[in-house]
């Protein structure tokens, strides 16, 4: 075998091992019992340490090595999953095994830990665990920083959204600051209450039109679930993609716009290339882009006033709504779809708001790796905590700094993407609309193999053939530009 | 580290990757979509080879031979560890890398091809898949035949019941052979049929019935769950023990025999040794004392007429039987659990005619492993055959040689264990018995603890202390004796 198909079959193990991390992440959230977290704990910190001496081992750096001197052609394909490996080697190389293990142990029991403490607002309960994942975060990002050349916090972010930089966000970020705030007054003036929608929905209604939703959308039920978690979530592997949402019997709406914004990250999955399954080339590109498929298919496409066209009749249907009440038409699920509400929870948050959410967080968190903020000062609220909450602080931990789960699974570097990814897709579906003239036509018709096909043609199906600066350029003709997303809030909600 | 802690830490690696294999088995008999066995049989084929890996490394070798040079005292448990850390290197050395992967990928395909072939009755869709798993098998026991000097089916059957060799099999069958097919034309001549019990049962109510049962007895529904699959299994690890049923809504009594015969597994995993979780010495004992474990349960002490005083009011409360009706009372009930009919279907079988489908199935597959026999030859029934059938041969594939899915994904060696277990079952219960004399009346009383108490202490909480045969001559003060078998048989099917 030449260096470069050993490289591919160490790589497919690796695969492998990934599609039981995978499997084994998913169990978690939705099948275990309790008591297996101890055990599901052990098992993914060994899978985890196998798959790091799989990718660092000597032989796979000598391999690395080796092709580089190799003058053969590779095509291009070949040449992008050569630069993958390369990348994954050197991340995973720069970390000790030991501290790998440590993190997904002490992550697990940390995560595990915050779900009974949250519901029960007990700060105390985890701020011990909370405080050893943060170490060894820190730990983890000062031998990436090391080794990359990058400061801590930059090191971490690169590994969700290779080459951007804390700074670049930053100043994006700084643009939305001096934005969302007036811009969310002026809608929350402006915007009137819909009339309101009588519950009960019992869950298996709900349940059965999210599945009506995803079938219309593209989803393959015959490579795929949807199921129940306490947060939504899609995970799996592309041919087993599996989808959680939600149900609250008082609003139908939360778990149906939960599913369609996991049906699009289900959707990206299902659309990477065939060809190249078991490579990391045939992998989707960071979670940014991935953030942006899912927000294409919930905030640009499902919660545009052409969907609701479609999907009214569907809503009517399972959730005994009746034709010609005022309630229920088609304009008047639209405006429930877009109304905008200040609260503390991210993940209740409307397309204006949560953005801001994201932003505290991101200072939060480059902060608390770069050791300028301890874990537990406090700290006056800036400008997107007070946007946000209209100035009144959370009183609870579980609405204030326990309501997210990622710092309590060791991820740092990674809320940034959240409104990276709301940026990228309003700039997607700009594009999308541009190449499609009868794009909304369509959607409203129910349509969507026209819009899905261009996703598939122009994102899913190129892996990471190219990088996701690289793609966004080629594909919109610019580079990343808040632009677009600004004028798709302009439009949406001051527009006509 | 010690070469022993090394070596602890090694196989506990390996216990890692065994909880990922038993949970993706798991998923994918009750998750997974259609589509994803492919990619699924791939990722379990890399688990395997890694795990083969780990345990043939020269490495483990090494710390094996260094540890038999150190003069080191270790306790009785550690030097169990061992032995059974030497057994599951020596038997996987044996067998090259290439070889395991490509069985793991031919048996999980052909299994997959099976389950629809099945439901089709297509042999000729499993004809060539199932040859080459045979062609695998074939060669796999020929290589561990060679290593452990050992006929090649026995090297099979010794990975399921260490010890035991097919001449041994042989000699208890032919026993049974004598036995059974004349007491079974007894029982038959002699039972009546008890009164009908009238349908429908929503499965529902079958659930919540087999989750009442389950917990009765002991099952820690905090480490285990119990779903639906297409043949009821036990599975997953000792933290979090995942049993099956399935149920007809004609029929609930299958269901529930089902449930308490995986209960019966699952109380063996459940009460393995907490101390010796991750190692070798608190794994199970080998296959048959599994099955000894289930049907203890299921035929000693569900099918006993003690168990239906207990369980009749609660089969009554779920399932809207009329107290005072003579088809629900405790007598009618047990006599529906206790009936014997010919039937071509071993999994539907009563305990008389099961050992006749097992001893079927091990004559061939001997002949199919020596090469006496090729595996689409056809072959004139012999005495288990025609006493299974009441002599007329199954009509299709589906009701015989496609009925079974263990030839299917590679399982020789393993139908033995059946009826090893049920002559186990007898002997344990009557040991069991002479140690609690009021066993019977705890049993009506729904008082299981004392009897799971004793399990617990004599055989699961032992792991693999000893061997199964010395455990056994131990307990139970005598080695394997088909008569506590036929003694229970002629006590339930002809005694007063």
């Amino acid at each position: 075998m030449t260096p470069y198909a050993q490289l591919e079959a160490r790589f497919a193990e690796l695969h492998q091992l990934g599609h039981a991390q995978a499997m084994l992440y998913w169990d978690e959230a939705v099948m275990m019992p309790p008591g297996g977290g101890q055990a599901r704990g052990e098992a993914l910190a060994a899978l985890a340490a196998l798959a790091h001496r799989t990718l660092t081992a000597p032989e796979a750096g000598a391999l690395l090595d080796a092709r580089r001197a190799t003058p053969k052609r590779l095509n291009d394909w070949q040449r992008a999953n050569l630069r993958a490996m390369r990348r994954l080697h050197i991340r995973a190389s720069a970390v000790p095994e030991a501290l790998v293990h440590a993190m997904q142990i002490a992550t697990t029991a940390c995560q595990q830990t915050w779900r009974v403490a949250r519901a029960a607002n007990d700060w105390d309960a985890v701020a011990k665990p909370l405080a050893e994942v943060v170490a060894l975060a820190r730990e983890e990002a000062a031998a990436l920083g090391d080794t990359l050349k990058l400061d801590p916090y930059d090191a971490l972010l690169d590994a969700y959204e290779e080459g951007t930089r804390a700074d670049d966000v930053a100043l994006l970020f700084e643009d939305l600051k001096d934005f969302l705030p007036d811009f969310t007054e002026k809608v929350l003036r402006r915007q009137s209450a819909p009339l309101p929608l009588e519950g009960p929905f019992p869950r298996e209604n709900q349940r059965k039109l999210g599945e009506e939703m995803m079938r219309a959308l593209g989803f393959d039920f015959t490579h795929g679930r949807l199921d129940v978690s306490h947060h939504p979530f899609c995970g799996g592997v592309p041919d087993d993609t599996r989808i959680t949402t939600r149900y609250s019997e008082d609003d139908f709406l939360e778990s149906l716009m939960a599913v369609l914004h996991e049906t699009g990250h289900a959707l990206y999955q299902q659309g990477l290339p065939a060809d190249w399954r078991w490579q990391p080339v045939g992998d989707c590109l960071g979670a940014a882009v991935h953030e942006s498929q899912s927000l294409f298919i919930e905030m640009q496409v499902s919660r545009g006033r052409a969907f609701m066209d479609f999907a009214a009749p569907h809503i009517r249907q399972h959730l005994d709504g009746r034709q010609g009440d005022a309630a229920w038409t088609a304009d008047n699920l639209h405006a429930h779809s877009i109304q905008v509400r200040r609260g503390y929870i991210r993940v209740d948050a409307d397309e204006l708001t949560y953005p801001l959410h994201v932003i505290l967080r991101f200072e939060l968190e480059r902060a608390l790796i770069s050791g300028e903020l301890a874990w537990w000062t406090s700290r006056k609220p800036g400008t997107s905590a007070r946007a946000i909450s209209g100035f009144r602080p959370p009183a609870t931990s579980r609405t204030g700094c326990m309501q997210d789960v990622h710092w309590f699974s060791g991820l740092f570097g990674y809320f940034p993407t959240y409104t990276l990814g709301a940026l990228m897709a309003a700039q997607w579906y700009a594009a999308a609309a541009a190449a499609m003239p009868g794009l909304e036509a369509q959607i409203a018709a129910g349509d969507f193999a026209p819009l899905v096909g261009w996703l598939r043609r122009e994102i899913h199906g190129r892996g990471q053939l190219k990088t996701a600066r690289a793609l966004l350029t080629e594909v919109t003709g610019a580079p990343l530009d808040p632009r677009y997303f600004k004028a798709h809030l302009e439009r949406r909600y001051l527009g006509g």
